[in-house]
């Protein structure tokens, strides 16, 4: 477990606090003549490799469940190599959830040049996938704020904020009446729409899964029905706050 | 600080994990020679003016910047009493989350016999009021999620739960159509107006926290007006999806 570890042990862990930078002189740092049983992988190869294992493993457990010498053991390293990347648990957990969140965001990067309303059909679309992809890790994923701190917080606010500008801008391309934005109304119905459709969509997936464990009769709605009922409530809940 | 500690102490606190029952044999604990210049109350008053404290501080603070010697002072108690009540600072946080989230369900229980339309519009009345009474206390409650527990993400999925029953019931009775309510799109659709409505109300307190502090021109919307919308996006949703 030791073959690779040259750079990965606790003390040399607890020396390099801040995440490791891609490019730098550390990408060739595994000695070539170790873990000759095992892929070597870059630093960009190995931290994706370990953030999709931890967005999974997340995904299925809870934090406290979530074993760091499973994760090493899957992946290949020591423990002490995963902690050259990730300081501590919390500190992985994190990564996890800010890059659940620069995927999603870079997901529903739409051209502008798309007219308002499809970009907002097509928005939807891939947001719903991406919910589904990802299965019960979205939904635990998404609740995780309840098990972890200040910094995961932030992470989903700016999310948060970050889709809420988006769709502030759409809108104003769908109204673009002066003055109808700034309505304080409007603006506390935007957030209000944002909180519905991830409401929404972790109930969908909830659904999802358990129809897929059999552990529930009723097939789950379309994930078309699902982006209907969720255009079709935004155009209501504006137009009910602008009038 | 210590007059009032013959039951108090650390290590009494300690040995007492489990939060005093009113009406045990501690409600006269407080020694009766001791404390002259404080305000000696019985355990349940003692309890409930802690609570009323902490949601004070919690809902104006972090968890880490509330502190436990000011809330002690401030309610002219020893710490170490405190603890007899609230063993961890933690305890004591999930406590005051306990009672905001009862407060809440308790006002929103109407009579079954004032017609369901009606019903919806009290309880929204009923539910704003609530959460513009807490003021940011609210948000900050509702937003501790991000830097708590299992234990508190249970307070608060409980209450969704409870109160998305009490939905679903009502809109039996506004769409009282056999199978109507099992429509799985119509579940998906509550659960994610009870989002909806988290995060409105946030939203909306939050702007009538920063219009009182000036840190903003535009006046907040009314309840009336937030009430409206909320009521009419549940209408348009209820209809979209059982159609």
């Amino acid at each position: 477990m030791r073959t690779l570890d040259k750079h990965g042990g606790p003390a040399a862990a607890r020396a390099t606090r801040r995440r490791a930078t891609p490019k730098s002189s550390a990408r060739r740092a595994a000695p070539p003549e170790a873990g000759r049983a095992r892929v070597r992988l870059d630093v960009d190869e190995r931290r994706a490799q370990l953030v999709e294992l931890g967005l999974s493993e997340f995904g299925t457990r809870t934090y406290e469940e979530v074993s760091i010498d499973l994760i090493a053991q899957t992946a290949g390293i020591s423990k002490g190599l995963l902690y050259h990347y990730f300081p501590t648990k919390r500190a992985y957990y994190v990564a996890c959830v800010r890059e659940a969140a620069a995927r999603l965001v870079a997901r529903l990067e739409l051209p502008s040049d798309v007219p308002p309303l499809e970009r907002l059909q097509v928005g939807l679309d891939r947001y719903l996938e991406y919910v589904r992809a990802h299965g019960g890790a979205f939904a635990t994923l998404m609740r995780s704020g309840a098990f972890a701190d200040r910094e995961l917080a932030d992470v989903i606010d700016e999310t948060r904020a970050t889709l809420l500008g988006r769709l502030t801008s759409g809108m104003a391309d769908i109204f673009p009446a002066p003055g109808t934005l700034s309505s304080p109304l409007l603006q506390i119905a935007l957030q209000g729409w944002v909180g519905l459709a991830e409401a929404m969509s972790i109930a969908w997936v909830e659904a999802c899964v358990a129809a897929e464990g059999a552990r529930s009769n009723a097939p789950p709605p379309r994930a078309d029905e699902v982006r209907d009922l969720l255009a079709q409530t935004l155009v209501a809940i504006v137009g009910n706050a602008v009038r």
